[in-house]
């Protein structure tokens, strides 16, 4: 079964005709403390397999997406007498998408899974594509596999629990498939009011969005080539996330994605003349949008040793990045030296006004 | 990359041919305590590649074939500054080719591996056909994933360092592949003195057991169908071993899954008309190459709960079997109720004078 990604507010009615199909001998459902409050109860309501399934509930957080809330999702599994003919719906951000795939993925070497990301970001970003996985060693995502869901199921119907934030968070990934697919996405999005975009708006702007991701990740589902362009503002990206992490300030993913693609989006005008319109473009918005993420040089190093251990490079040596040549032309497995990455943090301090 | 499965007694000459075709940027070897003894330090003299790699050792044994052993392991590698180009050698028993496998399935989401069986038990099985994983909760490799070596060397250059115990127990698993195979195989295995046998003539035998193995393996990666016909012997062969060691006097595998076939040929006799001439012959060998495994009537329910449990089941209420028409002739799907199973008990404590 290929994966199939669903883009619908009828979510209810969607998981009855797919559990229909799948046909498991039963169901658990993976979410953690805050979605089991605010979100899965709307679910429950509405869909009979959701209501009778055994509820696996983990501690929200990326600071549990670890090892031992994965084994506590795996005695769940057990306790619920799981067999390989059981399926999994994972609810939540991309915390559970990631985690709950793993677990699904691991138990008896693999059972069917359903993703329902429930935040914005998680939709755009961790729920399709088949990355699942834990935080380990401190750090993000090091232990995993690829394995895709069996189904995805897109939609804003659980939007409205989140804060500005976390609306903000998720925008940041429509913006870099924006500024990997084409000029007309990326203005179109930055153009939005991301605060007042309806329910139906969006999810039109965001099914858009993950078509991006999806023809991707179809193409290079192991990331060998082309997928890499969806790391677009990340190795810089991951850098400041760690950084924010570190000092005590944690940023969430979406903001650190959008200070790491400006960093990118100057390095990518230094090394392959990237038009420094979009640069002013980018740059002005996120700015106006979500701040300004404060560094100065004493920080440098450390980032720096962030960006190496990224899971792209081959070596500890070479920092990998995906560039842009332009808008809508990513160029994959560039790479910086230190004096560069510099430069670029530099512009990109004189830029924030920091 | 398909999985290559090399048979050759040129282990290290074969290990620095790989190596020079992978060109990893670096290299670990995980092994166990005892093989890192007697085993390890004979390849190394004779590879270079393996001599600096760095050695991650885990404690020997079934019994650390569990989720402490596997972060041990991925700490190895966070320590030797693996990435996704590394590559991981395992080499030891079933234990370790199947942790190690798993490990390297899942650091930073894959990195390639070679598995250098050294045991024979774990050369006819484990070592070849991607299933990965780790004991958890109680039960054998729970968790895991299916993920095939990059390349297996299958040799019979270290089984000089097997007892006469640890070869009979391998041998078990080459006459099930007979078993499943062909009368001709079958025969040409019960004919042999499993103790005489030498170095040559064994890899000659192996590699005719690997490749029947190779073979439906290509067919059905992921045990759908075909694949299942190597579970023959294992239902119940399981149920014993879990009960050996609940009891406080585990046999292995091999043996285990020899008592297993004895009693899967009677309940195919029953079931599917299994000539008892095959039935005869085939316990009489066991028994005398084996021995016997004493079970009284007061076990049945308890093994019959470990059968329940089995992962090939889609339920805990039907034991899912592989059974045989005839040598040569398997029967994937195979439902059986506890009421023949019982009685395939009964007639095994006859047939082994119990």
């Amino acid at each position: 079964m290929e994966q199939k990604i669903i883009y619908t507010n009828s979510v209810a009615e969607t998981v009855d005709k797919l559990v229909d199909e799948i046909k498991p001998v039963n169901i658990v459902v993976i979410t953690d403390s805050n979605t089991a409050i605010y979100v899965y109860p709307k679910l429950a309501k509405e869909s009979k397999n959701v209501a009778d399934a055994r509820l696996i509930t983990v501690k929200s957080g990326d600071i549990n997406k670890n090892i031992d809330s994965l084994m506590e999702i795996w005695r769940g599994m057990e306790a619920g007498k799981c067999t390989r003919k059981s399926l999994a719906i994972n609810m939540g951000g991309g915390v559970i998408t990631d985690m709950g795939g793993f677990a699904a993925a691991t138990y008896k070497r693999g059972i069917k899974f359903i993703n329902i990301p429930t935040t914005l970001l998680s939709a755009v970003d961790a729920a399709v594509g088949g990355k699942t996985g834990i935080n380990f060693a401190g750090y993000k995502n090091e232990i995993g596999c690829f394995c895709e869901a069996d189904a995805v199921i897109i939609s804003t119907l659980y939007f409205e629990t989140l804060n500005s934030h976390e609306r903000r968070s998720g925008y940041a990934e429509m913006i870099k498939h924006g500024l990997i697919k084409s000029h007309k996405i990326f203005n179109e999005l930055i153009e939005q009011d991301v605060e007042e975009i309806d329910k139906e708006k969006l999810l039109g702007l965001l099914t858009e969005s993950v078509k991006i991701k999806e023809e991707i990740v179809k193409a290079d589902p192991k990331e060998s080539g082309i997928r890499k362009a969806l790391n677009f503002g990340h190795t810089i990206g991951h850098a400041f996330e760690e950084h924010s992490l570190k000092h005590g300030n944690p940023i969430s993913h979406g903001y650190a994605v959008a200070f790491g693609m400006i960093t990118e989006v100057i390095l990518s005008h230094l090394k392959l003349d990237m038009p420094t319109k979009t640069l002013n473009l980018l740059s002005s918005y996120i700015k106006e949008v979500y701040g300004i993420y404060e560094i100065t040089c004493d920080d440098y190093p450390e980032l720096i040793s962030y960006m190496r251990h990224d899971k792209k490079n081959s070596t500890q040596e070479n920092i990998n990045f995906t560039l842009l040549k332009d808008v809508g032309e990513p160029v994959i497995n560039c790479t910086a030296s230190e004096k560069e990455i510099i430069a670029a943090l530099d512009i990109y301090r004189d830029l924030m006004g920091i």
